[in-house]
């Protein structure tokens, strides 16, 4: 059993004492002990080698105490398994060398057997499993095959993904055909990590909010819905879409057990769009934490009055940024556990 | 009188046969005469040059028969007349060499006579006017304080500009004092236009949505408020925010005539949030011009159907993107010019 399981009750609807807190990118480049290991080893070298993933995943556990740890991995790796060459430029980020624009490139991708094109994070997930000795529970995640197709037609990262649109808007057919097969390769994947053991799972819908609703509902909310209807009796499933207020309605009966928000929808608004039932996730402003310390209390105590301390996820609206203080980090989780409302 | 006055009709919610359409950016880069003097003239030549100036705002009206003109010219000239030196540079857009960080770099900024320090933006609009010959309304426009000082501070264009947050979050006084400076000039630049002959003003707050509601209530609101309401007596103010759907509802109470929205807001939610009495504006999305020409046609029928034909301008959700081919920007809009209920 999990020691701490603040996170699994708030994900089931329970009442709880306080709520948990985690924060997306919790094992990352705010972390003095992460940039070490940065500077010796290269970003999918990280990512590949169950041992570093393990080392990764816990130092947020070890050093700040959040309630749930997420496995140390990348959304792309989806796309390498799927015969997408990935690298990651510095600079640049993430770099397509060969970005799927028609029927030709497409021709080429696979839908692979997940267990074995990615057993180094199932090897990572056991590993990981082992280290945390049910301290807290692990996440697993995925990327939306929406924002998988995003990076896999742009080629790399981009303020509006335009040649993504361009690709959809244009050639419809060949747009779905990649998403299925990215949401077939994902399901694979998620149940792979299932089975290795993790607690929960996230799928991470970054660029959904680049869409108008309508669009939302063509080329995103689908293939998100056939992921969770998949996962949902055997695990829990939180929902994450950046800027995609306007879909929460939708999501929130997609059968996910939470939902993610970020910090332009109000825990008013977030509720009131979500139906008031579901648990929410989120959404401190990762800017925010750039704030003095007493003022990110006083924040995070008034961001949980107004989410209610039940059905509800302490997190960022987004991932943590790499130039925030770990004294800063630190004062957010702590902020949640002195709560009182 | 203006001949085509159904955009400045729109704007006082009077009751029209079809809604209004012209799109932000309209004379821009999808142009090929506008290419052509791109070539020829770098971007601030371009603005500060009557002649060009009045070349390229008329091109659209000529060229593809929009509702009404909008003024070329960039948000930034008003921080070069705040004596912050601001560069276009090829491949990366603005540069600004001294980004504010600290006292030290704000006590260097001033609040000119925008009449003077801008006195060729004014001579553009008296030669626009004079080309236009009341054909169509002409519109001028300016940054919000926030957006204005998101590229004060970040130094060039961002996905996120942390910089620019953690400049207000972490010395919210200097920000404030930015602000307000800002502010002084903008409503001196826009009584300057509105002297100068332009029939309506928009202001662009394009990194609104970057904000929290709370946050956007502390740095951007209350200088966008104070705006209107030293123009609003005088000439249509239409407030646009990218990603403000949050805050519509406070919006339609600074006394703005009408209410841009990009396109992750319905129709639907538009009005809800907005309070259902004020002119809307948009919502395209640009990269939806991207569709073949049926299909942008059905989808514009549909949005003016969503919208309502009265109390609405129908624009794009942001502005037109450089790879847009000319005969969809002008489906779109023969598009409305064709409608029917």
């Amino acid at each position: 059993m999990i020691q701490n399981d603040l996170f699994l009750k708030a994900l089931k609807g329970e009442t709880v004492e306080r709520p948990p807190v985690w924060m997306m990118r919790q094992a990352g480049r705010y972390l003095p002990d992460f940039m070490k290991l940065k500077a010796k080893y290269d970003f999918f070298t990280r990512c590949q080698t169950p041992e570093l993933a393990t080392e990764i995943t816990i130092m947020p556990i070890d050093q700040i105490g959040t309630d749930a740890a997420i496995l140390f991995s990348d959304i792309l790796v989806v796309l390498q398994a799927m015969n997408i060459e990935v690298e990651m430029k510095p600079e640049v980020g993430p770099w397509i060398p060969n970005p799927i624009r028609s029927e030709k490139e497409l021709n080429e991708v696979i839908v692979p057997d997940a267990s074995v094109a990615l057993d180094y994070v199932i090897k990572a997930i056991h590993m990981t499993k082992q280290e945390l000795n049910n301290r807290v529970p692990l996440i697993g995640f995925a990327g939306s095959p929406w924002t998988l197709l995003c990076y896999a037609v742009q080629g790399q990262g981009s303020k509006n993904f335009d040649k993504a649109k361009a690709f959809c808007f244009s050639q419809p057919e060949l747009a779905h055909r990649l998403l299925q097969m990215i949401t077939d390769t994902t399901i694979d994947y998620l149940k792979a990590k299932v089975a290795a053991g993790v607690d929960a799972v996230q799928l991470f819908d970054s660029w959904g909010g680049l869409l108008s609703p309508d669009d939302y509902n063509i080329f995103s909310l689908p293939y998100i819905r056939q992921i969770v209807s998949a996962l949902k009796d055997e695990i829990p499933v939180i929902v994450f879409g950046k800027g995609c207020w306007f879909a929460l309605h939708d999501m929130a009966q997609t059968g996910a057990s939470a939902l993610g928000v970020d910090w332009t929808c109000t825990a008013r608004n977030a509720r009131y769009l979500s139906g008031g039932q579901i648990t929410l996730q989120g959404n401190f402003d990762p800017s925010r934490l750039l704030s003095p310390i007493p003022t990110i209390k006083s924040e995070v105590k008034k961001m949980i009055d107004g989410f209610g301390k039940d059905r509800y996820i302490v997190n960022l609206g987004h991932g943590i940024l790499p130039n925030i203080p770990v004294s800063h980090a630190q004062a957010f989780v702590d902020a949640v556990k002195e709560y009182k409302a």
